[in-house]
């Protein structure tokens, strides 16, 4: 199917901007760039081989069901994400879908330890501005100083890219590594130890990292029965999607003080409304869906279409691919 | 010269604390505890065949020379604690002195890495408490994403336990670490560079970790010829010694922005006098010297001790001994 036509060019409509676009038709002498950020992406389908788009390219306005005619000429397309539950299901009814996996799990882990640490050694809270705080904070903190990282258990409920980012990261702060996956991999796996249920998890974790896609398995997966289990004191964090997570079950768990925390880069919908208890919850901390970005991640991504760009030019099974049964 | 004399009782002074010296008279029926954690420690020296002290047990009161009589019948001094400056150097005129290196070093460690974060990734500059904020952050951050660790690279001045519990994390953060030890090691460390020069660590990266000793070669060694040779926005972190640092000159790059930030758990003195500069710079992090103070530090320097304890008993060479030549 990712056979081109002999002699004629391989069109590409591409969503990801100008810089991209040259660097796409820089590849190779058959690609053809349309550069068109702005168009809903399906309107065009018929002037494209490939697709190249992102979940803010119009997709929440999409129709239901797929427009007349689609996919038109294409062959291919490439969503430059690495969650896939913000596009229609028509949209992967074409030869071959591939995504953004993996591109976000270093700035990911990354943003996962600066919710560790400001949530164990929140440095706002020792900073001094003269000699009688100096005094009374050391007194404070030397008298009952905050947990270690070290010795603590992490949770991973999934064991993808951004899982395993996480966890190259916590065995070095010497944590002890439990993760939940769908794929019952026999064993450890260099010193992660494979947990064999999320109760085990929410029971065994000091902090509970979500780090797998939201599909109909595990929409409010995160619910009062997985929270009643969890661990005294428990910090969740949530980097996924909102939808993982009951808030309301969330709120409450956090009222009663059964979790001490919960960093939310993710809610459902985003933005919450005007009033949502999340945004002024004192054990909450909640980002704009900004844990992926960090870094030159656009150009990773480029990269990464780059890449499989190329496979496609020469027939080649292409990397990343997705699996709408799946859903990730 | 630690050879108890057969049958003698063998007469520890403890200022650590009654917890402590439970722990200690339980480890050897031989072992005689005196608990005093408020006298001089010098005036019951007479007493004792080892004295267990800590630097905020009087000797900031503590004679230039040393008391008549000293050391009396002491034959062992372990001092709790990392640095041993703040300790009159006739404390060290007995036959063995110890101290509790690497105590502190995975504590530290997690400082620097919340250090490192909130420089990196500052989650409070996220929060959001509405749709408008959360939109308005959405937009900045992902138009403007902050820099990675990975790829950036992480000096060290000093590579003893500290230094190199702060590299094992640095490494799984896949920063590059430049080390420079004392000790002229021949080649690079598990995956840590070692440098040349103090300019080549000034120079080369984007964090620098003070985490050496403070000692007549060590003092304002980070002095304004050191900071001119800075990498453009370095971010400097002290947890050793505030004496390490020409302060007059930090603030002078702090301020034409030569260094982007400095993060100091130490000053000297401490604390700083009121209204220092150093309190209030826009630049600077300043905590009131405890980046030990996390975890079980106590419990862990009490078994140090008590392994050196053993030791002791059982005539055998002494760990983490103390070499007041070197000063550290």
């Amino acid at each position: 199917m990712s056979e081109p036509v002999a002699g004629a060019p391989v069109v590409v409509l591409n969503q990801l901007g100008t810089a991209a676009g040259r660097d796409i038709a820089a590849l190779d002498p058959r690609v053809q760039v349309l550069d068109d950020p702005d168009s809903l992406p399906w309107t065009r389908a018929r002037e494209a081989d490939i697709l190249l788009t992102a979940p803010r390219h119009g997709w929440r306005e999409a129709p239901r069901t797929a427009p007349a005619g689609w996919p038109g000429r294409l062959r291919w397309v490439h969503a430059a994400s690495v969650g896939m539950d913000y596009f229609p299901p028509w949209l992967f009814e074409v030869p071959q879908v591939s995504c953004a996996r993996g591109v976000a799990a270093v700035p990911i882990a990354e943003f996962v330890f600066a919710a560790l640490l400001a949530h164990s050694r929140p440095l706002s809270d020792c900073q001094v501005t003269g000699p009688a705080p100096w005094r009374s904070t050391f007194g404070r903190v030397s008298a009952a100083p905050p947990a270690l990282l070290a010795g603590q258990t992490l949770g991973l409920v999934g064991f993808g890219a951004i899982g395993q980012a996480v966890a190259r990261r916590a065995l070095a702060f010497d944590m002890r590594v439990l993760a939940l996956r769908r794929s019952q991999a026999p064993s450890d796996v260099g010193g992660v130890q494979a947990a064999a249920s999320l109760h085990e998890v929410m029971a065994e974790s000091d902090h509970v990292v979500l780090a797998l896609p939201i599909t109909p398995a595990t929409h409010h997966m995160i619910d009062a029965a997985a929270l009643a289990q969890a661990r005294a004191g428990l910090h969740l964090i949530n980097i996924a999607r909102g939808a993982l997570v009951d808030h309301d079950a969330l709120l409450a768990a956090l009222d009663v003080g059964r979790l001490s925390a919960a960093t939310l880069d993710v809610t459902e919908p985003e933005p919450l409304p005007p009033g949502h208890a999340l945004y002024t919850h004192p054990r909450v901390r909640l980002t704009p869906h900004i844990a992926w970005a960090a870094g030159d991640v656009v150009g990773t991504s480029t990269r990464k279409f780059l890449g499989n760009l190329a496979r496609f030019l020469d027939s080649q099974a292409l990397d990343d691919v997705f699996d709408p049964v799946r859903g990730y």
